[in-house]
């Protein structure tokens, strides 16, 4: 897979909270329609999963009416090492209010 | 810095081949001028710099007429670890044409 691929993938901030929260959960317990809160259209989301898919980041299973999700996380840090962590360490922009008030600079 | 800029500089082929063309060349020994060989209009070329240096990736200096670059390899490395090995890492796509018969694939 090409690097282009890849960064053009994660170069989406709505992608890269997909990602994150794919991280934060085990693989397979995450149903697209888990998803309702991301603040785009149903349509979008649908395709930022399958560019997700096309980058190697993400695979998906059905089981009956849900699609599952698993984030291929050490496949992904085989292939472009560094490149994962770093979106996963990323400060959600869209994050929890709270405790901001102090965050270190 | 956000990993959005850095993502979003690196995403265009052509600023990681001026990235490349950097890291391979000693610091503050490339002129703006003498990527006349990337085939892009001076103006675009322009910009690509711009964006680079917004970013974090190089730095400028003028000196006389010539404006020299230096690729900020470790301040990056440091902000961004492992990003900028991908790039360094990448074949050129418009690479020279020769040795290729028998590259492995």
């Amino acid at each position: 897979m090409a690097l282009q691929t890849a960064l053009d993938a994660l170069a989406d901030p709505v992608r890269r909270l997909i990602v994150r929260e794919l991280a934060g959960s085990p693989d397979w317990s995450r149903a697209c329609g888990t998803f309702g809160h991301v603040p785009v259209a149903k349509s979008t989301l649908s395709h930022h999963f399958a560019v997700l898919r096309n980058a190697g980041l993400l695979e998906q299973r059905d089981e009956g009416a849900r699609r599952l999700n698993r984030l291929r996380r050490d496949e992904f840090e085989a292939r472009f090492p560094g490149l994962l962590p770093l979106v996963l360490a990323e400060a959600d922009p869209s994050g929890p209010p709270e405790d901001t008030g102090d965050a270190p600079a």
